[in-house]
């Protein structure tokens, strides 16, 4: 069992998809990837920041999940990241309504000392330069996981690309991988991307699933084919929650550890979008990820002998 | 090993893409199954039509891959069916520029005498009154595999859906199977198909894969992630050849059957868009479906351990 050092935003979001549409509930990236490591009993700390108005009850939820949150500092006259968004019919568009950075435009972040010797280090989306930040704090990181966005690509190339060099993974969108590269392709961006430093490419193409690039080696992860998704809010944070979570639990950071850290990401990623924000993380047993995980292999196995 | 009917369009297609453009090249879904099953050494019988204009070399090439062409009508006096393409930088999205039927346009299948007792039919993507009719030639079929598109389902609804009665088994693309049942979850989409008929559901995704449905089970086959995708034409012809070829080899038409089945329907595709039309197919060595298989092997298979 490694510890986990998660950076990422705590925040309130409100959500309208064509099922209903909610009031400001808990969300933010590090929230998410918190719940779903947390599956994996992972030694966490959220490294983060909320306003005075953030409600006592949701940083005990946090601690309830055994996550340390003494990195997580309170701006009592600053008020908290606030997001909201529209999802379209489909699901797979949405329209941001309001971004209110709050307590995040001046965040300086700070790894609790206890944690700054942690194998594992979870770069939620950010600006990079709270990203490096958290880099340059911890002692000998064995394994650092970016996520990033588009949004970074446009505005902080320079400084995305300084934490991109010192990531082991990099975990991204289909749309952003082209994005960075000018490659249509994602095979040939996966490839590109190694050369820009992670020796592993993530890359996520929500319900088609996720890849895995390292050296010539690809492993590819379907999303579970859903009756339904409820709310795709948090779904890639889950997933990057849960690869992690597993990965800081097992401390097999080879190829094989992360073909199986990608499907119980995607496991949990799978009921994450089931319910509004984190509700179903929530209340979620063991013995539902099992199941899930087994309807992942029966979704995936085959039965082909090959000599 | 079971006998294999093949209904489909032969024809001349002339394509169009970033990479370069063809003359009238060998083309048509009855070409592109015959050749994928073919592959299985399967006793496949081309049933389709063709103009005086089809050069003698093509039929030849046909019968040298052991497919029986007796039920390939010539009609001297006319010209075979001719499509043109030319695809978008993407490749995911194609313009059609010439629909010429021609002899298709008074078309009437004839099974040859010794293929009416054959297990299995393919039928390939053509008028479903076409379909219908090979169904009603045929004595006994045990596995009847329906392929269409959306322009029999905006011209000829009814009759399709009298075809689709009648199926073992539907192929179809993801946005066909929305269409058909108004539904935009291909779960749900895929059980109101089973609804109509079909016992098994094949919804393909093109570079996203392909999902097989059944009862409450449900695999998923990956397309093989790609550096290029040189000519997409044929692809899920290829697919569907692969597939019936595959079954009619083994006579196993159980969902585990169907499973592999849809791995090779995978690989045989996955070499198809390496070149232009048939031109990676009638130069594919079994040595390298057999590593392209392993390919997929890796690409899926991983290794949890669930009690």
């Amino acid at each position: 069992m490694s510890k986990l050092v998660i950076v990422g935003t705590v925040a309130f979001d409100a959500i309208e998809t064509p099922f209903g549409k909610t009031d400001k509930i808990l969300g933010g990236a590090a929230t998410f990837i918190g719940l779903a490591a947390s599956q994996f009993d992972a030694d966490g700390a959220i490294v983060s920041v909320v306003g005075g108005d953030f409600p006592q009850e949701y940083i005990d939820l946090l601690i309830s999940r055994d996550l340390d949150v003494s990195g997580l500092e309170i701006v009592e006259w600053g008020k908290t990241f606030f997001w909201s968004g529209k999802y379209h019919n489909d699901m797979n568009s949405r329209d941001t309504l309001v971004t209110e950075l709050n307590v995040l435009e001046s965040f300086s972040p700070r790894v609790p000392e206890a944690y700054v010797d942690s194998e594992v280090v979870m770069l939620g989306n950010l600006h990079p330069a709270v990203q490096l930040s958290v880099i340059e704090q911890m002692k000998d990181p064995k394994l650092i996981v970016l996520d990033t966005m588009n949004f970074w690509m446009d505005n902080t190339l320079e400084e995305l690309m300084d934490v991109v060099s010192k990531a082991h993974v990099i975990t991204i969108n289909d749309e952003e991988a082209r994005q960075l590269t000018h490659e249509y392709s994602l095979v040939v961006a996966a490839k590109k991307i190694m050369e820009m430093g992670p020796k592993y490419v993530v890359i996520k193409k929500g319900e088609h699933g996720a890849l895995l690039f390292h050296e010539n080696d690809i492993f590819f992860a379907p999303a579970l084919p859903l009756e339904e998704v409820f709310d795709p809010t948090g779904a890639g944070d889950t997933f990057a929650g849960g690869f992690t979570g597993y990965l800081a639990k097992t401390g097999d950071y080879s190829f094989e550890g992360m073909k199986n850290a990608i499907i119980y990401g995607s496991a949990l990623a799978s009921f994450c979008v089931e319910k509004f924000g984190t509700e179903r993380l929530l209340n979620l047993t063991s013995k539902e990820v099992h199941q899930r995980l087994k309807q992942f292999q029966n979704l995936t196995q085959f039965d082909i002998e090959l000599t």
